[in-house]
């Protein structure tokens, strides 16, 4: 633990859950666990909870450390923290575990009560709508009713639209950054040739590698390669890598020749190391399914934003090519031609979709002027 | 044969040398083979001959077919035959499938004469450099010594670039179309992740999957998803696919669901049942390796391009994003401060990479007038 400016020592909680949850998919979850952390506190009249949702490859922990010998803090500690844009001394913030994931929540890896053994491929398809649903049930039994807000980023954010669409009062405020209303057909694409590097890896044993003990990490790898591919804009490739050699010479050979290469395989084989196969492919299903237009005549987003009454913040990142500024603009749009109360702002960034993760004093600026300003509206 | 535009019945023909060739990489081929097909008829004084280069997953077969009942013909079969844009009323044209290559020349599925075997792992990284001697030898066969053009696209286009270096007083004409001096960071790691896709399929058996009666399908299947996904623009993706679902609904499970999972495994699967995956990686290196910068000083391509003297016609496409138009104008640009004779069009396609090899009447139009000025130039 090196950052003082840190909310500091964090503890994971975790709420258990008996009530089946009935997923979009028609399959019901019999029992499950949501992990979860909380940093600040929650006042009196419970008005100053935060929800942040995570994106693909994040999770519960998204700010603080868990030991005074952690080397790094939670994923988004630059945005939250005593002070930070996310003021953890004015609000009550809590990241929470997507079901399907690989911390702590229940998801494939878990054991299975009714045979003992994990789920494997026998766990359900997850969407956002069912994280919305489920992340509604652990605010119940935290006795929060109404969030001052619903914060996300990528997939994060489009759980924050969901929220305001799935329960419009029980959000005042949702900030919907480096998002999208739904995945383009080159996102799905990505997305497909991803899982099929998994889906074909023969370490993966139709979802049931757990039983094999071994782990598809060969597709999970070039997943991940991918995956980083996207997340950052060519821009600051060329910048950060270039065409830098390893060894300053051509080697003629089909070890690392370039230093972006090593970087690509290093990010993979890290990544592939700690993160569940079948996660991974369960956040991308996710994503590919998320459209709030889908059952609209027309697929206008309009409608389909129609029930949303939260006030909103939507930013996005000029280099981000993932999610670009344009679907961006396509949500703030739909929301303005339903009148509703939005800000939005386009955040001159080299980083790429990467950049909702990376200080940017304009960035954080907004962000803590926006919130300051929640804090205000809940002071009246 | 559908087409009666086409230069109709074509057939290949092989040309062997016997002396050894010295490759970039200091390694050494004793013999080999290039297969190549001639289209039109050189003229008396030789001067009328066009070589045409190929890309990736290309070959020799530039243009016709082989019999009456073949369904496709070569794969720039619109852009070069009787009255077409690269005129073979006019011209003596040549397609040759290079060094490393899977259909016909010598490559790492040919058998190595010293074991009677396949090259397999043991065949050499060839580079750009490699392909353009061993080509000026062919042309030596052929009693070619002045090419009137030569011309190709994206990974043909850095051939032709590399003729009028390498041999500036033997290409008249250089038309590099839909191609960039050197990869990029994003070009190189897309690059990396394919081979390391190829290169960790357990049927790859380091390079000698032949002798195991194998194909690293998984792996090339992989590989040629992953291309076609850069090949393509996201534009054109959203307007042939979209979000178009392949049943109608959502079945919330790992087969196909929208349509351009559908396209991509398809195209996947097709490449993977016939291509070969260490001519795939050997064409991926020779990509990543050209960048006639190299040994310059501060990488100056101005200082790279002088010894071209050749006339050039550059082109590029709005909505390549594999290599944009502003790796296509790094080129004319150097080429101006070497006072050179460049033309140079960005056309407006929403095809991407592979608009290079889709009729476009304006495209087609430039190259037609391009040419038909190299023929008048030839008969003054």
């Amino acid at each position: 633990m090196q950052d003082s400016s840190s909310i500091g020592i964090v503890t994971p909680q975790v709420a258990h859950f008996s009530t089946p949850l009935k997923l979009k998919s028609g399959a019901v979850i019999e029992s499950y666990d949501l992990v979860y952390e909380t940093y600040g506190t929650l006042n009196a009249d419970k008005s100053n909870a935060i929800l942040i949702c995570h994106a693909l490859s994040g999770n519960h922990h998204v700010a603080g450390y868990y030991t005074e010998h952690d080397k790094a803090p939670g994923w988004w500690d630059n945005m939250i923290g005593p002070g930070k844009p996310i003021d953890t001394d004015q609000f009550f913030v809590i990241g929470v575990n997507n079901l399907g994931g690989c911390h702590g929540s229940t998801g494939p890896a878990s054991i299975n009560p009714k045979t003992g053994k994990p789920f494997g491929a026998s766990f359900p398809v997850v969407t956002v709508e069912d994280w919305v649903n489920s992340h509604a049930l652990l605010a119940d039994q935290l006795g929060i009713f109404q969030f001052a807000a619903v914060v996300g980023g990528s997939l994060g954010g489009m759980q924050a639209l969901q929220w305001t669409l799935a329960f419009p009062d029980r959000v005042s405020n949702a900030l919907v950054i480096a998002a999208a209303p739904n995945l383009t057909a080159q996102n799905i694409a990505f997305n497909d040739v991803a899982r099929q590097a998994i889906l074909t890896d023969p370490d993966f044993h139709g979802g049931d590698f757990y039983a094999h003990d071994v782990k598809p990490k060969r597709g999970l790898r070039l997943a991940r390669m991918l995956g980083h591919i996207t997340y950052l804009s060519g821009d600051v490739m060329g910048t950060k890598f270039g065409r830098l050699l390893r060894s300053g010479i051509f080697n003629y050979g089909f070890d690392v020749e370039f230093e972006i290469e090593s970087y690509l395989r290093y990010q993979g084989d890290k990544f592939a190391g700690t993160f569940d196969a079948n996660t991974y492919l369960l956040m991308t299903k996710a994503l590919d399914y998320f459209d709030p237009t889908h059952h609209h005549q027309n697929g206008s987003l309009s409608d389909a934003l129609k029930p949303a009454t939260a006030n909103f913040l939507v930013v996005s990142f000029t280099t981000d090519w993932r999610f670009a500024p344009e679907r961006s603009r396509e949500i703030v749009q739909a929301l303005l031609d339903n009148e509703r109360n939005v800000s939005y702002a386009e955040i001159t960034s080299s980083h790429g979709h990467d950049a909702f993760l990376i200080v940017d004093p304009y960035y954080h600026d907004l962000v803590h002027a926006y919130m300051n300003n929640i804090s205000l509206g809940a002071a009246k």
